[in-house]
Formats: structure tokens, sequence, C-alpha cells
């Protein structure tokens, strides 16, 4: 098969080179609390610390330590690194690259400013957003909007080697971050909105080159599908399972772009990602489950064949992208230590599966607006099994083109977009940093034009009905029993990644731009501060000098604070989100700023 | 004489207005001490606060209480304004302005989003910057970068009216805060660097018409000198002062803009302010004194007319706008009470003076390192009676054109810019924010063109050689002796704008973007607290709920942060500025942020 060919090629490419050991490089990294070594915090997606100086009972003590602006506006998503006693600070586009001496009041060690074409920013569809830089052995990866894919030197900035994943004339772009594992750097595309195929790439770490690269759709060895032994909800996928789902060749512009996040379990090999939505947003014009859009791919991390396959949202009606973090945790099902993913879904559905085999645990609605399915059919002798039942009501394919859905509860931000969520080990909990928001959808006809917004849909998003009033909420939710824990309602969507403690403290900040500190166990509020701007920034921490410090970027931005970032103000531009966020101009201004807290000696 | 027909006719048609008394409001404003009323903290221009919460036993405490973006980039000077229970913050370009409720963690109460031309930027010599919003009357007064003078109802944002000033097509633009005096507005020029004839202006608060206009060269009548009743050191300057002094029409290029400062004596009803350089920066094209560039006007406030006049740098020859803040304060000299007024001049010499008469009491350097003059002539029967005695090796004039004069000290921007000192009653010290910069200057030929450069040298800056290998110094100075009673070193300029308190402390920034808080008495370093960005703003003080704050703007910039700013690298760009302060890019990031400190509870 073409695929494996791919790959033989490229391990002979590399015959010459020194062998890259990402893994351990990374589990050392991570693993090593005093240190902020991935966007993710660890190889799970758990973005969990071990750290515990800052505790539940002295974190109302918190102050700000130090402050950095990092010279760029609008929407700042991702968090600093921290490797040693060197903080890696990103920025949106341009995506410049500082490292900043934690020895020495934050002084600029060296910093690394691209060169790319201001074009890109046209044809990136939720903001000029950039989730962060990657590491591993002594290598910084930027991963530019414009999809170049950097290696640079972690100690000197020097530039390794670069090479190009896509074409913004095309509409691909880039906004997420890589992921080194292996001898591999794992690196996704964005364009879901200009019919871009999506595909996930592997590139050697030693040279850059290309290993082998999977795409969302089409043909199985495009997609390095395994007729055989690729498996769904238990069952092999059978021949062209992608290509019998589509009309024609709407595959080729049929979206299940990779923007958001890959975790991996070493001792599985096994990395997960998810896909995003069909292309367009016009149901109508793409009959079919349109596969494997929206779905959760589990594959070898080095060959990239897919293991096991699962499409939570067939045929999108609206733009329920299924690009969150796979989270990877054990826990204890019905007496047995299982191997878990769990996921919160655009959709609504947060999913637990079992990620060695796929099989699918759990599926509940973790927020109780959510209305455009009753359920996920959990009987596998259903043929049913494992798709969402879709109330018809709020079906903009059943109601067709040029008729305004309206009511749809999550709107097209979904009940979670890509702000990464965190687990406790010591609680058992995830906290998920939720949307509130409900949505009137209207497709319409649209014809692809490469590097043209291709949608076909006008929306516009409101506070979830009969609710707090609010857009947001925070919550911890059990995966095991499918239930929010507890709650706490906000008024803006809470855009930010959270984090959780080993001092039972879980932090996470808000479009209005405070940082909150809340008890993991009960969430009661135990601090917040106003930092300089809205937060869609993920909240790290890491120890220096004996001290725990909490660290997160502000600068509002991203989908849901559009209008502000660009400027926006016609409440159904920025894909239907500027009317819904409008009051956050009344808060907060665009910014770019790290904020570090400590508890003062 | 003209002037007067000026004046009558404004008076006339303000007849129906409803008379406005600037001073009763600004007077109590400031007078407030929880409040932060004008740039300058007051009329006298002391930016000194009796507040006392924060001592110099407690400033090492100090904690951010909370944090605002300001969503634009480049250069912050000036600071927030505080009336009750809202802060008025302004940007640079394009000068928004934003109202936030103190009462409710700083929500936006209204926004202010001027639509300015952005060619004004090409315009403007030392970046966007802008010296901050006036207050009176529940008037805010704004004056953009294009010279629109904007005054908005406080409480709601809504224009009330506008006036424009100038013409940026000419190279007119502004950066200087205005001052409300009487029932007028006092309004200052830049351009000096464009070739733009220097002017006050007084428009009438209740509708913006134009009362009266004084500029700083040309005839007379003009100049609202009256040849009789207008004093130059104890004399009547006589006729033609101004004409007399330059080749053919050079004056009406000439610059002597008045982009810095206005003081205000409401029982002399006297103005101050400071005229900046003869254009073009090659002498050799402007031979004569050039009056009256470079020189401390003192005006009455209602009529314009000029009460007396001192040139500080006859024949400029090394660019140093006499433009720096007039400090009034009543100090007792050999046992009398005297009505002083305090310069520190841009050419490193500091001026006591009677701010009734114009007669000079004191010019001494400020900083040991200025060479460019041996001393002031104090002996008022000497021809040089006030004048700089010019060191030939350093005069740029004897040297000629096309010649590069080495070693200058102090450099173009002198042994002090815009950036405002205090004064503090209780030490009776003055604090000045100073450079301790040289340089190196190549006066050439250059022809006008409206609207396009006129510069006519080249230069380089460098520390201060044979010194501490800093750039800047933090000084206390005794204004009745000419000394300086401490000295703080500093690695780059200090750029920002000073404030003492009666808590014994005095504050500062830096260009890294540190905040300092020194003991007024010894200058001993208490506080330091890094911000985002480096610190061009000026520190400000007040009170709400019963707290004690300080505040302080971070966005490096303005011309010793022009590099950074503007993304200039070239070591002679940004009028020489570049290379001297390259390394500050090993520190800092563009900003735009407010940063609120307080002692914890
Ligand atoms: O389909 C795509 O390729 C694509 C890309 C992106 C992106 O790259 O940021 C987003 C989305 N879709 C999207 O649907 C979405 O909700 C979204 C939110 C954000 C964000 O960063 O706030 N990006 C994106
Ligand atoms: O001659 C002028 O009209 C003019 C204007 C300005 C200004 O408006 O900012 C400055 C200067 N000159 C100048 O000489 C100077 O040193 C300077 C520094 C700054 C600053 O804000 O950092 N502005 C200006």
């Amino acid at each position: 098969m073409k695929r494996f060919t791919i790959s033989v090629v490229a391990t002979l490419l590399l015959g010459t080179a020194a062998p890259v050991f990402a893994n351990d490089s990374v589990l050392a990294a991570t693993g090593d609390s005093k240190q902020w070594a991935a966007q993710l915090g660890d190889y799970a997606g758990t973005r969990y610390s071990e750290l515990d100086q800052i505790t539940n009972e002295n974190v109302g003590d918190l102050q700000v330590a130090w402050t950095f602006s990092t010279g760029v506006l609008r929407g700042h998503e991702g968090a600093p690194l921290v490797i040693g006693d060197v903080m890696y600070v990103h920025t949106p586009f341009p995506n410049n690259v500082y490292a900043l001496d934690l020895n020495n009041d934050g002084k600029i060690l060296w910093r690394y400013t691209p060169q790319q074409d201001a074009d890109v920013i046209g044809v990136m569809c939720c903001d000029t957003v950039y989730r962060g830089l990657a590491y591993s052995d002594d290598t910084i990866f930027l991963h530019q909007a414009d999809t170049t894919l950097v290696a640079l030197d972690a100690t000197t900035g020097d530039v390794k080697w670069s090479v190009v994943n896509g074409d913004p004339a095309k509409g691909e772009t880039n906004t997420a971050t890589v992921l080194p594992v292996n001898d591999k750097v794992l690196v996704g595309i964005s364009g879901g909105e200009y019919g871009v195929r999506g595909h996930l790439t592997a590139y050697n770490i030693a040279d850059g080159s290309m290993a082998w690269r999977a795409y969302s759709t089409g043909p199985d060895e495009d997609m390095l599908v395994d007729p055989e032994n690729t498996m769904v909800l238990g069952k092999p996928v059978g021949a062209n399972s992608s290509l019998d789902s589509w009309e024609g060749d709407q595959w080729q512009i049929g979206g299940g772009t990779t923007w958001g996040w890959t975790t991996y379990d070493p001792d599985l090999n096994l990395i997960y990602y998810g896909t995003g939505n069909p292309s367009t947003w016009n149901p109508a014009q793409r009959p079919g489950d349109n596969k494997w859009s929206m779905t959760i791919m589990a594959r070898d991390a080095d060959t990239g064949v897919a293991k096991w396959m699962y499409q939570k949202t067939p045929h999108d009606e609206w733009d329920f992208d299924g690009v969150n973090e796979n989270i990877l945790v054990d826990q204890e099902i019905d007496g047995t230590m299982r191997k878990l993913l769990v996921n919160f879904d655009r959709n609504g559905f947060a999913y637990t599966l079992d990620r060695e085999t796929g099989e699918l645990l759990v599926a509940e609605k973790y927020d109780p607006a959510v209305n455009w399915a009753t359920h996920v059919e959990m009987d596998p002798a259903s043929d049913q099994y494992g798709r969402p039942q879709v109330v018809a009501e709020y079906s903009t394919a059943q109601n067709g083109e040029d008729v305004n859905t309206t009511g749809i509860c999550p709107a097209a931000l979904g009940t979670k977009d890509q702000q990464p969520s965190t687990y406790s080990p010591k609680t058992g909990l995830f906290y998920v940093p939720t949307n509130h928001v409900c949505m009137d959808y209207e497709p319409f006809r649209v014809s692809y034009s490469a590097g043209q917004p291709y949608v076909g849909a006008t929306l516009s998003m409101f506070p979830a009905p009969g609710s707090h009033g609010g857009m947001g909420n925070f919550i911890a939710w059990d995966a095991v029993a499918g239930e929010i824990k507890w709650s706490l309602p906000e008024q803006f969507s809470v855009w930010s990644g959270a984090m959780a403690t080993a001092g039972d403290v879980v932090f996470y900040g808000t479009l209005e731009g405070y940082l909150k500190a809340v008890d993991a166990e009960t969430g009661e509020e135990l601090y917040k501060f106003k930092t300089p701007s809205g937060i869609i920034g993920y909240v790290m921490t890491y120890e220096h000098g004996g001290k725990q410090y909490i660290g997160v970027l502000s600068g509002v931005g991203g989908w849901a604070g559009i209008g502000l970032a660009a400027g926006l103000t016609n409440a159904n531009d920025g894909l239907g989100a500027v009317g819904g966020y409008a009051a956050l101009s009344d808060y907060t201004a665009l910014g770019g700023q790290l904020t570090v807290f400590a508890i003062p000696d």
C-alpha cells in the first residue's frame, strides 16, 4: 500500500541523521513539575500540575509577581512554556517567540520574529490565534499562521530547519500547536471554512522531512486507513468508508481540518486527535455522513495508520467541529481499571471511550441546554449505535436551505470550543471551560473558489435562553458517571484553558480578563484578579527558585472575541459571533500580556 | 493692536454662552488629593500628591491591584486622570479614550475612538505619543495627533465641540496635553522637525472658538508681544525682537513649536510654557539668535500678551528644545520668600527664575556630563547676561556644515526631555528623570518642502562617556542652591514622569519597565516591579474607597524608544536615537497597559 511506501522512504532518508526520541525528552520535561513543557501539560492532555505550594488554603493571597507585554494585540491563546530557567512566550500572528531569562527578571535572551505575509490574516476564520509552542530535545517548535513549521534551537533561537505544511492561498492556515512523538512531530491544518481537506502530517524531527500524511477524507490510502484492521465501534471499517459517505468529489473540498489537539499514549503508541466540520456549513450541499469529518482518530504514532475511529456528529448541520482535546486517563469503571479517553465535544456531548479499542462507554450532555439531539444511541445492537439522535426542530438539514432554524443549543462554537479542560487525579474530576450559547442558523448555497470563504450559513448567537443569562459555565465533570458535579455560571463563554493542581485548586480565565481560582472539590471561588485584557490563554504553572508561579496570557480574541479583535460590529459578522459577544467591549480592550502570579514571601 | 482686536471679537462671540471658569473647577479637582485631575498634578506643575497612606515605611509592600490594557501599542506617555469614581485613560494614536468605573472593577463606562487619518503617523517626529487628557467642568479635553481638539462630556463621552488647530499635511501635529485656564483652553503644536511655525492658541471653553493665538516667532503682533511692556531679563524687549534675530523669512519656517507643557499661576494670572528648537537643525541655515525659539514664555492668561520672555539657548546648534515644564514653587532665597519658576532644560541647565519678573536667579548644570557650554553668564552688567557660554569644540555652528562634531553632552534629547519632574514641598527638592546621553552631530543643508522632514543633521547617541555606563540618572535637585542632592544611575534614560507624595516616597518608571519607589530624602530604592512594557508614562496616585492607589501606563516608545516603537534598526534612524537605545530590545517589547498598585489589606 502506498502509505507504507511513504513511511519506508522517510525512514531511509533519515538513515544518516542521528536518531531522535522525543518521547524521552517530552516525558522528562513534562514529568518535571517545576516546568511547563507542553500546551496540555503532558502527553495525556491533563493540564494537571503536581505543584502544591499554592493551595486552596492560601491561593487567596496570590499577587502579581511579574508581567510581560508580548508586543502584539488580538487573541492570545496557548500558554508560555517553561524549560529549566527559561520561559518561552509566543504571540498570535506574526507569531513572535521570546525566550525570557527567569534568573534575570525576564530579560529577553532571544527573540524570533518570523516574516510572514500578512495576507494570511484574511483567511484565518477565527482570529489570528496560535495555541502555542511545543518542546522536545532542546528544540522549540513554532507552527506559524502561514503553516510554516520551524524548529528553533531552544538555547540560541537559531533555526534548525523549517518546512511548509500548506498554502494560505488555498485557505490553508495554522493555529494549532504540534506534538513531538518518537522521532516525528505531528502537525495539523486549519481551513474548514475554506473547503480545505484536512490532514495530520508527521515530519521527521531530525530534518523536517515528511514521514507520513493522513487525510481526514478520501481514499483509504490517503487516509492511512486499513479496511480490515482500522476499527469503528468494534468492527473493521471496511473499504472506501469515506468515499462512500460523500456525494461525488465533495470530499476533496470537504473540510475535516485538524486544527485542534493531539494527545499520545506512549504505552499503546497511539496518538489521538479530532477532525473538524465537513465543508460547507450548508448540509444540503453534502448528503451523506461526510466521513471522517467530526471524528476522533486513534492512529499508530509511527506509521500513522488508523487503529480506530469514531464519528461523533455524522453529517454535521451545525458546525460542531470535532477537534477538541482527547484527555487520556485511567479510571475505574464497574470495578475495573480502564484506559479511557475523555472528550468534551463541541456538539455538547462528553464522550468517554476505551482508548485502546475505541469502545464507546459514556456519551452525556455536559450542558443541560443542549437540545439538537436527545441522546447518543448506546445500544450496540441498534443501527443507530453511537449516533446522536437529532431533534427535527433543530435540524438545519431537515428544515432546509434558506430556512432560519432558531434556538439551536449549543451555538456553532459548541458547548466547548478549543479551550482545553483539565483533569485532577486527586478528585478524579474534569474541569471544563464551557459555552452556554445558542444560535439561529440559516444555511444557503455557496460555490467553491480556492482561498475564498466557503461557509454557506448565516448565524446569530445569544445566551442560552431560560438560564442564568450568562454565556458560559465552568463545570466539574465526572466522566464515568457522565454527570456535572458542579457548575459555575459565567457572564461570557469561558474561552481560556483550565489547569488543576495538586494544591486542590483549579484555575481558569474569563473573557472579561479575570484569572479565577476555585476549590477543586467544591468549586468555591477562592481568588480573582483582573488582568489587562480578556483571557483566552491557558493557565500554566511552574516553580523557580523554590517558588511556585501561576502564569497566563491575556489578550481578548478568538472566535468568541472576534468582534473586539478584528474591530467588527455587525451582529452577524465573525461567523455570527459578533452580536452575541457585543457586551464584551464594556469590559475589556485588546491586549497581549503575560501576568505571572505568586504568593508574596 | 491687532491682537487686542482678536481678543475682543472672541469675547463678543462668547456673549451669549454661559460663562465658564475653569480655574475654580481645576483648582477644586486638583486640590482634592483623592483625584488625579491634571497631567502635572496641579496648575503649578508639581506632580505632588498629599496622599500619605503609602509611605517610605510601607511602600515595599506594594502589590498590583488591577490592570487594564489600552488596546494600543507604541509609546504611552501621560497619566490617566481620576475624577470622582471614574478613571479616564488615553492612548497614543489613534488617541482612544476610556472612562473606567472604579466602583465596578474598571468596567468601561464609555469609550471614544476618534477616526483619524493614519497619515499623521508619518509626520510625527518622535513616536505617536500623547501626553494625556485634561479636565475641567465635567469636560474631558482630548487633543488628537491630527491637532483636532475635542471637548467630551466627562459623564457620557459625548462630543461637546471640536476644533482643528493645525494641518498635518504641513507637518503640524499634536502630542501635548492642553491646559484649561479661566474661560479658555490653551493648546500647543508640534512639528519643529517639519519647519512648523510654533504657536500657543487659546480656545474658548464654551464653544471651541479661537480667543487668541500667540506665535513663537515673527512680528510682534503675531507674537502678542508688547515692545514696551514685555520684559526680557528686566528690560523691555523692544520692537521686532524676533524678526531682527532671523535672516530673511526663515522665521516663517523656523520652528519654535509648543509641544511641551503649560503651567499657570492663578494669583499672577500668568501662564508659562516653552518654545522648541529653531528649524532646521543645521544652524548655518539660520544665522541669528532665532528668537523666540528655545524660550520660556510668561503670558497673561486672558489676553495672551507676553509679560516676560527668556531665551535659554539662543541660536540653537543641538536641538535643545526649550519646552520642558516650568514648575511654580515658592521658596526662600536669602531669607526672602520668592515666587519661583524652575525649569530643567534640555540643554542641561536647570534654571530658577522669579516667575513674576523673569529675573534669572540660578542656572546650573544638573548633569555633570554637560559640556557644550561652560556656564550661563549671570552678571547683569555683561553683554552675555543670561547666555550660555558655548565651548567651541562642541559648537556645531562653529565647526560648520558637513562636519561631524563629536562627544557633545547632552545629546539632542537633552539632559531631560518632556518627561515631567516632581517637587515635594516637604523636602523642598525637585526629583528629575534625566538622560545621561551624549552625541555626535553633523549638520547638513536641507531645503524646505511643506510636510516633508526639515531636519538637516545626522546624529548618533551613546551613554555619557567616563561615567557609570548607563544612559540615565534619577536625581534630586535643590533649585535654590543649584545642586544635585543625590543621583541614582539608570541603565537607560528615565523617560517617565515622576511623582512625589506626602508619604515621603518618590515614584518613577524606567524604560525596561520597572516602576520604582525611592525615599524622598535619601534616594534609597524601596520598591521595584517590572510592568509589562517599558514605562514612559507618568506615575499618578488617587484614593478610592479609602485606599491609596498608584497608577502608571506602560508602553515603550517616545523618542528614546522609537527603535522599538517604530521597528527601526538602523543606528542613525529615529533622529539618531535607534543606535543608542538598541539594547532596550533585550528588556522589553511594545505594550499599552495600565498597572495600578496598592498595599494589600
Ligand atoms: O474549520 C477550521 O479549520 C477551523 C479553524 C479554526 C482555527 O484554526 O482557529 C477554528 C474553527 N474552525 C472553528 O470552527 C472554531 O470554532 C474556532 C474557534 C477558534 C478559536 O481559536 O477561538 N478557532 C476556530
Ligand atoms: O519640535 C517639535 O515639534 C517636537 C515635537 C515633539 C513631539 O511632539 O513629540 C518632540 C520633539 N520636538 C523633540 O525634540 C523631542 O525631543 C521629543 C521627544 C518626544 C517624546 O515624546 O519622546 N517628543 C518630542
